[in-house]
């Protein structure tokens, strides 16, 4: 990695996702040809992180309306529609996935005067295009993250950001893997993510694979690695950034945030432009997913709580801008006042 | 809960104790004879909690030298002092550990006059004189620690400090227990504790059948549920503290506490006497046991990151005294300055 693992291709007419749940014991790639196996592979997890679930939704809004009737544009973009609304069901807090479809919608839109079949396959090379976008955005957001780095750093990082989550080099993990091509040792810290387990199952894969310094911790050991001095700085992902500057990424986040604060660690969030929604104007505005109990209390086949336990198990929580550092995003570094500097960002497109 | 699971007994001339690594899911108690097999129930786990610990090597003591030989009082220390030594090794962060095993071996030299058959009766006699004496610490903490509580709280706690780490009431549960006595609606948020899990598998399950309201997080929902403002206390148990107020506990406990500093909720500890070490002037001083990495890596019996990756896995943290709010004894409520303070709490016996 980034490259070693595929997460995400387009092939034979189907997306060809790498099942992340059976990751890291088993490589196994299962195709789709329908939106509703895509639908069901971003809802358990099959595909994750927010640009890859982006990208994943985008093609498999392909799927749900190549075979759709091509009578008119009108009775066309009402099934386009419905197609769209289901998959945006699927997991609610990232925002490229409303992103993408909302992208695809103005695409159909946009080439309304074509006959059907042709608009078909437009959509299909827009999501070919969102996906190699997502590429290069990522090496960009890297290359303004390295600028913030230096030769011999500790970097904690937390979830899966990584190529895992992306197409290639990932958000989060891309000044990582930039910083090793550069023969640079950093040592990185990856906490383990509970409850399912995306920093050790993902992140430490990614980057062992890819020959790059990292210990798995679980995430109550960030503190004590802070207060050894090993960490420089923390960099995250998200699944959607307010446009007051908060974050929303994956539950945990919060914590480390503060305890970074505390510490004097920067806390920087990598995030792609289209993670930004402007629409947000703050973290409350972003809904919590809230997952199942028993991904906290039985996530290997056993129960490690009494069976009726109560269980609370949101999915994120939001960091207040206050506390973030940096946002890198690929047209740049914004730094506080977010709200100001975010809107900056959009203006100069 | 209290009292519904029985943690530690001296039953038959023999120590029977709830194997811990087997619950929630299952209830098996075993019986132990020799000090090897109580040595390797405190490595393994099987007894867990420092107050429990102290009481099962006090036991176990008493085990390794009931048949020792009575040719001379100087031969029968010699083989005390060895097993107690060997006992010593079985978890190094724990003081109850130390404290029990040097009670006992105080007690041998203060009967030494006496016939070596008898003196192994008084041996005896101790070991349940320290067993019987953590019911009424427990109690007594729990009556303090209440004063600091109100009816209708929101209290997170971490780790297991509970009925199943001592041999009722438990320390940190202590109040909880108490609190629910007196019909108070309390609510409970704990920690699943990474690695080992304990607040998931020992915290819920006995709250749980004492029929208090307690819902299971993961390590790093804390800091969104103290957010959400359902958190009024923190309390946790402890393994060592030192001199100056320095808290030893399970890994994580540090994370919470800056966490509740950010928050402005009060961070307590609850401390029974001999979990003092007067003798640790500050943290440093406080050596932290560090365990394999399976326990992070591989705790269910399948990997959960690559097999070859690094890991660090210490299994205990020390909070600096400044993030304490007040540690509970037995003997009440201590503040800062925690170096004055606690010598006193020694100097009133």
């Amino acid at each position: 990695m980034p490259g070693e693992l595929i997460t995400i291709e387009w092939k034979n007419n189907a997306l060809v996702l790498l099942d992340q749940t059976l990751l890291p014991n088993q490589i196994v790639y299962e195709e789709f040809r329908t939106a509703e196996g895509v639908w069901d592979a971003i809802r358990v997890m099959k595909v994750r992180g927010a640009p890859a679930i982006g990208v994943a939704a985008a093609y498999g809004l392909y799927l749900g309306i190549k075979e759709a009737s091509e009578d008119s544009y009108e009775q066309f973009y009402q099934e386009l529609k419905k197609v769209s609304e289901h998959l945006g069901t699927s997991r609610p807090t990232a925002v490229n996935l409303f992103w993408a479809l909302e992208r695809m919608e103005r695409t159909a839109e946009q080439n309304k005067q074509l006959p059907i079949h042709q608009l078909k396959n437009i959509l299909l090379e827009e999501a070919i295009l969102i996906h190699k976008e997502d590429e290069e955005i990522n090496r960009k957001i890297g290359e303004h993250a390295l600028s913030l780095f230096k030769n011999g750093m500790g970097i904690l990082t937390h979830c899966n950001a990584g190529a895992l989550a992306t197409t290639k080099y990932g958000t989060a993990t891309a000044p990582m893997y930039l910083a090793h091509e550069k023969g640079w040792d950093i040592k990185v810290y990856t906490d383990e993510t509970r409850p399912r387990m995306q920093g050790s199952m993902l992140t430490a894969l990614e980057l062992q694979a890819a020959g790059i310094d990292v210990t798995v911790i679980t995430d109550n050991m960030a503190a004590v690695v802070m207060s050894q001095g090993k960490v420089d700085a923390v960099i995250v992902g998200t699944d959607r950034v307010a446009a007051n500057g908060d974050v929303c990424n994956k539950i945990g986040t919060l914590g480390v945030s503060i305890l970074a604060r505390n510490y004097g660690i920067p806390f920087y969030v990598a995030a792609p432009t289209p993670t930004i929604d402007m629409k947000a104007a703050t973290g409350d505005d972003i809904p919590i997913e809230e997952r199942e109990p028993s991904e906290v209390i039985n996530r290997f086949g056993q129960f490690t709580a009494p069976e009726t336990i109560k269980v609370y198990n949101p999915s994120f929580d939001v960091t207040p801008n206050e506390y973030v550092t940096a946002i890198i995003t690929e047209k740049g570094i914004v730094r506080a006042p977010y709200k100001e500097n975010l809107k900056k960002l959009f203006k100069t497109e």
